[in-house]
Parts: structure tokens; C-alpha cells; sequence
């Protein structure tokens, strides 16, 4: 079921400029008891993203009434949130009278996300360009995404890595990427490419509030090898586990089992 | 007037890849007395956008008749053609079966195609990412042109240039660019960010054709001052002079006017 404008609707004008340049941002948001996860985080992505854009943001309490019109109290669902800058012309520039389009839609919950393998990862080939204008928010520009999950067919693969064109890795194609060295916890920084993930900030919350040293810093394809332990973060799975990545298996680490046994209390809170 | 599929339509499947991913490519080809001009460089560069994407080309001959289709015989128009991976699901990755949409669209013929006056430029600061996987074709991740056009609202700074990271100049916002030094013709690289438009690859052909020294070269923003001229190319402008670049004026210089004044011919044989 789709919302478009509070509509219930599954076709969109084809003028949108959300079609022809990908001028918009989305945001996709667990759902668990009818309720959707960390509703505030996402919306201050949201108005982070259209701001960066210079979008005009929907109001946030329509989006949840229309949210919550989607979804049954019981539903365990994924919500989709795309905002564009709306109809236009031809051509880049923005309509002066801008109407944003609003979509809200409902997908099945997967069931991945309950189950808790540890997941095995590869390294894609597409590199993620180098773009702080676009760092950071999540726009609706993701080829690089599509062509790097792309890149394999091999269901025992769960998630592929991507770095940037220096070689550094910076995150996963639908997730955020932390390390365990030493004790302490390592995540790449997304200022230059990369999505700053909800579930990342939240992460990066939780391990200060249990004492657990962090530093968002430049992790070389090359160091990945020598981690302790890897995991992966999205707002549908929350934290995993990595097993093994390319060749290189991974062992249990405290800090990961720390964090894990943590976040289903502290996304209680935060809720 | 639009067609999607074949079908006259003014609405789009929300759940296309087109408008969650910008998943696809497009062509913006001039239409004169109802004819599409340079119809099979455009097809070659949809056929790389595909190839490059994986996406399935549509047929030419029908994209032919869905354009014809859109235009009278008198017509000077401009024909967007939008070519996506079609519906999918949640998720980057490619469905297995894929059924691309098509999207032929008609726009009135702009005014300041026709009036000859040379261009003001302005220097752009959003820069454009590396991303040697997506360069060079024309597809629908335009963000970074989008942000890049809303610098400026004064009419009469008729286009921007930009950069990449390192400040060299790739193109225009909307149109690729050249320079004249020394009896010779530049014009950037786009192996790594930009769009290697039809008319560029007009140009340079043209330039052989006359025994004008060209190269594809890397050149860096700060040394756009010392050219000798300049001028930008895009398939409705065809080449236009640029007379001021920020506070530098470029006069007429001889290999331009040259170009100018053969390209009207050398359109017509390779049309």
C-alpha cells in the first residue's frame, strides 16, 4: 500500500523530478508493533537531507499520521519514506513554486532481519566517488549502490563492501561498516561518500554510553585484514555479526557481543 | 505529449527503479522540421548507458516510430528520452526478470536556441565526484548538475562550469566544454566524471575533418584564464562562444568561428 501526497495511490506523475535526476532523499524505517523505530532519528535525516537540498521538508507529524495509517498494530514492516522536490520542466533548475511529492509505502518485514547468522561478505569492484556536496544524506542518486550489489548473485553472500577510488572502505552497499581493533571501535568517516546511518549514529551513541572507545577515521581496504571483528549496521538489522569477509574469517569479539546484547534495550529507550 | 511503453500516459509506476534508484539512462535529442537530429550517435550512447547499466536496450526502430510518433512534420522540438531497469521490489539489487520502462517525452523548442548571442559562464562550487563507473553516460543520477544549476538565479549567466575534487574543469552543467590555445582545441576528459555528449563527439570529429589539433586533456580550472577562447556544445545549442568567464572576456578567435560556421553543413551529412 502507497501514499503519494496522502493518497492511496501506485502511479506518479512522470514529470516528477524525482524520476529524472533523483532529486529527492528517503528514508527506510523499521517497523515493529505498528510502531516505526527511531521515528525522530529519521526525521532529523530527513530534514538534514532536504535542507542539503533545499527542498521544502514535509511536515513530520503528517508523515507519521500517514505512517501510522499504513501499518497494523501488530505489523512488523519496512517503511519507505521518499520525499522529491516534486513536478518540473525540462531542464536542472529548480520550479520556482516548488511542491514536494511525498511517498510513504509499506513493504513486508524480511526475514533476514530475525534471523541472527553472522553474516559473510565480499568486496564490490564500484567504487563510491568522492562527493561532499551528497556525503552523508540519503538521496535518491544510488547507482553505484545498484551496480555494486549487482556485482554478485551468490545468496551465501549477504553484503558487499565499497570503498572509495583511494581504497579505503567506507561502507556497505545497504548498511554502515564499524571494526573492533584493540579494544576500541573504528568506523569509516562519511563526509566525502557514504550515508551516515541512523543505526550508525545510534551505534556510535550506545558504545560512549558503555565506555567503549570509538574513532571515525580512514580504514584502508589493506587494514581490514588485521580487525578483530567486523559488524554491519542498518535500521532493519539492526547490529551483524561478520563471520567471514572474503577469505578472512572473524572470531566472536567482546566489544561486538557488548554492543549487541546493549541495543535492544537502548533502542527501548531512545524510542 | 508522453509515452510510456508505447502508451499515451502522464503517469508512472511509483515502484519504478527509475524514481527509487535513478536507475536508468536518458538522451535530449533537438527535433527540426520533425526530425530527431544525430538519431544514431544518441542510440549509441543509450546502447553504452545500457550495456554499462545492464539494463535491456529497447529496440531502436521503435523508439523511431514512438518519436515520429510525438512530432510533426514542422516541428522543432526537444525529445527526452528516458530509458529505466523498470518495477522492482525494496532493494538494490536487480530483479531477475527485468522489464524496462521507456519514456518518450516531446518539450517545446527553447527560445535561446535560436538566438546566437555568446554565452556568460560562471564557475560552479559543487564539484563532481570520480566515478569511473558511471562516466561518461548520460544517466538519471543528476544531483550533483541539479545543485549545481541552483547556484545561481541571474539570468544572465547563461551556464556554470564544474569542477572536479582536484579543480580541474570537466564541463558544463548542462553541456560539455571547449578551449581554444594556440591554434589548437582542448577539451576535458571524461573518463572519470562528466557526460561525453553527442555534440562534443560531433565536434571532434568535425575538428579532424578540418585539420584542427585537438586534445582530450585535463585542464585545470585555473588555467581556463590564459585560453584563448572558449565555447560550450550540447545538442539544442549545437557550439556557443562563451564571451565572459567570471570577470575573464574572450574574443572571437578563428578556430571557433570556424567550427561555427562548418557544423550547420557537417550536421546535415552525418544526420
Amino acid at each position: 500500500v502507497i501514499l503519494i501526497n496522502g493518497e492511496q495511490r501506485s502511479q506518479l506523475d512522470v514529470a516528477d523530478r524525482g524520476l529524472h535526476y533523483g532529486d529527492g532523499v528517503f528514508e527506510t524505517i523499521a517497523v515493529r508493533d505498528g510502531k516505526p523505530q527511531l521515528w525522530q532519528a529519521h526525521m532529523a535525516r530527513l530534514t538534514e537531507g532536504c535542507a542539503r537540498l533545499k527542498i521544502a521538508e514535509p511536515d513530520q507529524q503528517l508523515l507519521l499520521n500517514e505512517a501510522q495509517q499504513l501499518c497494523d498494530d501488530s505489523d512488523s514492516a519496512v517503511l519507505k519514506i521518499i520525499v522529491t522536490r516534486g513536478v518540473g520542466g525540462r531542464g536542472y533548475r529548480a520550479p520556482t513554486t516548488q511542491e514536494p511529492t511525498r511517498i510513504v509505502a509499506n513493504y513486508p518485514w524480511p526475514e533476514y532481519a530475525d534471523d541472527n547468522t553472522p553474516y559473510r561478505l565480499q568486496f564490490c569492484h564500484t567504487p563510491l566517488g568522492h562527493n561532499p556536496a551528497l556525503a552523508g544524506i540519503k538521496h535518491l542518486n544510488r547507482l553505484e549502490q545498484v551496480l555494486a550489489r549487482n556485482e554478485w548473485s551468490d545468496d551465501t553472500i549477504h553484503e558487499g563492501l565499497m570503498s572509495d577510488c583511494d581504497g579505503n572502505v567506507i561502507e556497505g552497499v545497504s548498511s554502515n561498516l564499524f571494526a573492533v581493533r584493540g579494544g576500541a571501535l573504528l568506523t569509516p568517516d562519511v563526509s566525502r561518500c557514504g550515508i551516515s546511518g541512523v543505526m550508525r549514529g545510534k551505534v556510535l551513541m550506545l558504545a560512549k554510553e558503555l565506555g567503549i572507545p570509538f574513532t571515525i577515521t580512514t580504514i584502508h581496504r589493506d587494514e581490514i585484514v588485521g580487525m578483530d571483528g567486523l559488524f554491519i549496521t542498518n535500521s532493519i538489522l539492526g547490529i551483524r555479526p561478520v563471520a567471514q569477509l572474503e577469505q578472512t574469517r572473524y572470531r566472536e569479539n567482546a566489544i561486538t557481543t557488548r554492543l549487541v546484547e546493549a541495543l535492544p534495550f537502548a533502542l527501548e529507550e531512545m524510542a
